[in-house]
């Protein structure tokens, strides 16, 4: 079967590459409220193409939020059902001045499509539809039952999918689960993930006069919001890069030593090199891809308040906010962290402000798998063959919360089959995606699909 | 005389006050280099306003950066010449949602005029000229000799004041300078000001990634550019709000018991109800009167970095920068200081990260003058007269960098006459100037014009 269904992958590139491109044209910006009819277009374009395809149900789900798409095929009889799960939404694009090409004209050069989703996550829901695609036009059918889960609240914490997860466990109910929403260590070296980060965050504004004031005349009589939000923040962390928020490590499961050196046996990003930066900064006693792999981080996102514009403006601001995020390690319990941070920022405001705590609704717990499972064992065997290169098992400092939401409501194993690069710049201007890996990881893809059923 | 001036002031109100109204219209902005017509605008105004009052010289000086206004009234033979300063320009309106009015359409209610410039400078500009053409309309001549020096870049440094006070010595050579960019210590509180405080500042960029990265395959490996940057400002100040900078207090002058009592017993501001804050927060050991008036301050103006929209964008930004400006007492050295900042962020910048700093132009010494000086008692004699209250001497936490400038070149005395009020919201939305500080304030100015002879 795979033959055919390479050849038809190869023969038909130019049509699925325009088809690729209309998805990754729609401006699917899920936190961005005046996106509302992109979000809908994207969700057409996906309703569309599974009906196309030939999946025998296909709907468009309400959830609270944005929609989410639904389409099941299962007419592979006794064969293993798999979950696969993508999402349709993508990061904001801004800053725009920053994209050499824009961010919604998908373009190719150097051998990678250059598009804001074409990695994260656009491009990898394509390869599956696209293979799914591929085996019913040269096959008439698929070799295992599918249930299709798009939603469009990734970006944003993945708000109303829990719910729509937990309310239809019967509808989805699966051998296993099946994800592409991650990256290879390097390009063209296969990656199984078996550990993910949790997630959770909050907005801080720190509120002091009910104008913005001459700072001459009130410079030493008010507290100034800006400096105030400073010094909250550098007390969170100290020089060592260790989080000093009381209960923030209280319950993160320890680093063994065995897995310390696989994590720095795998091949990995030389950090200054691929972002620029003089030296990296991991947490003290652990290097950089440990922290990353396997240690909590806490991160500032923005931070704004005052005058931003040319020249000076002498005022003390009103107020100063700063959005912060943390991921989390397996053990450490999202809202206890998120607790943690509300009680040390109120017991840390300094006297002469008062301040403001949003709770994000995102947050997940972090995910871990056996790396020794059979449906890992025999995914990298498919992108061994696919990419001719060995596959390496690792853990990621990204957070994917769905997979966490699927462990705890299915029990059932997910497959998690990335096939982006740390060249893909996810989240920031000018994102991109290899050619090559989209048609070796359609063959890896095509290749696991057919013998699933032989390990389940 | 005062008299016929007074009448003329008060029959024609209506006339001067559509007058000012179309100098308060025109969007003066310094900082904005798109407002480069508007600053001409302005310049126009001050021009045809100056000659149509019969000055005998009138003249737009080319300075570098925005043009100034000289005029010269050379006529009052023996009498004393007075070097009469002000600005045109204005600090920006932003931002514009929080003003009741628009800012450029000056509006009368609750008995103040609301306007951009309404205080400062362009309404107390505008009270002096209103006297000369009062007194020229009705005298036929001033009774004292003016030079008069209104610049456009007073709210963004003074870059080009200093060079032009400097080569036009002879020009500008006067017995006296007299200036109103200030206000009183409370509405109907006549007060002169003897201090002034110095002036620096800088732009702090802290640099890491050369892209916004993903916070979750990042977070861990690269140092945060606006962690970096809180902790860097953070350790600018200690809780006490004493600035830690080394350097900082070196050649801070002492306050002396007995200034204190003078600072502590002047009518002033409660803090909390004019602005909103919980508590005030002056440096320990001091009061807030105390610190706003003679301690140095060290103040964010703006801070930015990252993600500032809607919802949650989870990335590391690239950088983070901080607007900082200081306030400097008698002793202090503007250079020095701002060398000092320097110093101590290189020496205290995190490791992953490089800053990267703009000196501002701006800066100045302070200023202080004997409060016993019979050209200050004869202002306050004016003052008590027009507004029938006791005028108080005080220090200011403001800069008025052409006072050290006035003091250094010319060796003068320099009378601050102000008419503002603390409720002016000076660089804050609604700015505004009382209607009754008009009619009163050019009634005190003309006392002093006509009297000012005899106490030189």
């Amino acid at each position: 079967m795979s033959e055919a269904v390479t050849e038809y992958l190869q023969d038909n590139k130019d049509q699925l590459f325009k088809k690729l491109s209309d998805f990754l044209k729609i401006e699917s910006i899920s936190t961005d409220p005046s996106k509302k009819d992109e979000m809908e277009e994207a969700v057409s374009f996906l309703t569309d193409y599974l009906t196309e395809i030939g999946f025998n149900k296909v709907e468009r789900k309400e959830t609270g939020g944005h929609p989410l798409v639904y389409a099941e095929y299962t007419q592979a009889g006794d064969a293993p059902t798999a979950l696969f799960y993508g999402h349709y939404d993508v990061q904001p694009a801004d800053p725009y001045e920053l994209w050499e090409t824009e961010p919604f004209q998908p373009t190719i050069r150097n051998g990678k499509i250059y598009a804001r989703g074409a990695s994260d996550d656009k491009g990898q829901v394509f390869m599956h539809l696209a293979v799914f695609e591929a085996m019913m036009k040269t096959e008439g059918k698929l070799p295992m039952n599918v249930k299709v889960v798009i939603e469009g609240e990734e970006e944003i914490g993945s708000e109303h999918l829990g719910a729509f997860l937990s309310e239809n466990q019967e509808l989805l109910e699966a051998d296993f689960s099946l994800i592409s929403d991650s990256g290879m260590v390097d390009k063209g070296v296969p990656t199984i993930l078996y550990g993910l980060k949790g997630f959770t965050g909050l907005e801080l504004t720190v509120k002091g006069p009910n104008r913005d004031l001459h700072s001459g005349l009130y410079g030493g009589a008010v507290k100034n919001p800006a400096m105030a939000l400073s010094q909250l923040l550098a007390a969170m962390k100290n020089t060592d890069e260790v989080v000093t928020v009381p209960g923030f490590y209280d319950d993160v499961e320890n680093l063994s030593e065995e897995e310390r050196k696989i994590m720095n046996a795998a091949p990995g990003e030389d950090f200054p090199s691929t972002t620029g930066v003089p030296e990296t900064a991991p947490e003290k006693g652990y290097t950089a891809k440990e922290h990353t792999m396997a240690r909590p981080t806490l991160e500032v996102n923005g931070i704004f308040g005052g005058y931003q514009g040319e020249g000076t403006k002498t005022i003390i601001p009103s107020s100063a906010t700063a959005k912060l995020t943390c991921r989390l390690v397996p053990g450490q319990d999202p809202q206890k962290i998120q607790d943690a941070l509300v009680d040390f920022i109120e017991a840390n405001t300094p006297k002469g402000v008062t301040v403001d705590i949003k709770r994000e609704a995102l947050s997940a717990k972090a995910y871990k798998v056996d790396p020794k499972h059979p449906l890992l064992i025999k995914a990298a065997e498919s992108y061994t063959s696919a990419f001719e290169a060995e596959t390496v098992f690792v853990r990621l400092g990204g957070s994917i919360p769905v997979v966490e939401t699927i462990d705890s409501l299915f029990g059932i194993p997910v497959v998690l089959l990335g096939f982006g690069t740390p060249e893909d710049n996810l989240h920031s201007p000018n994102e991109s995606f290899p050619l090559e890996h989209f048609s070796k990881g359609m063959d890896a893809l095509a290749l696991f699909y057919r013998d699933v059923k032989n390990v389940m």
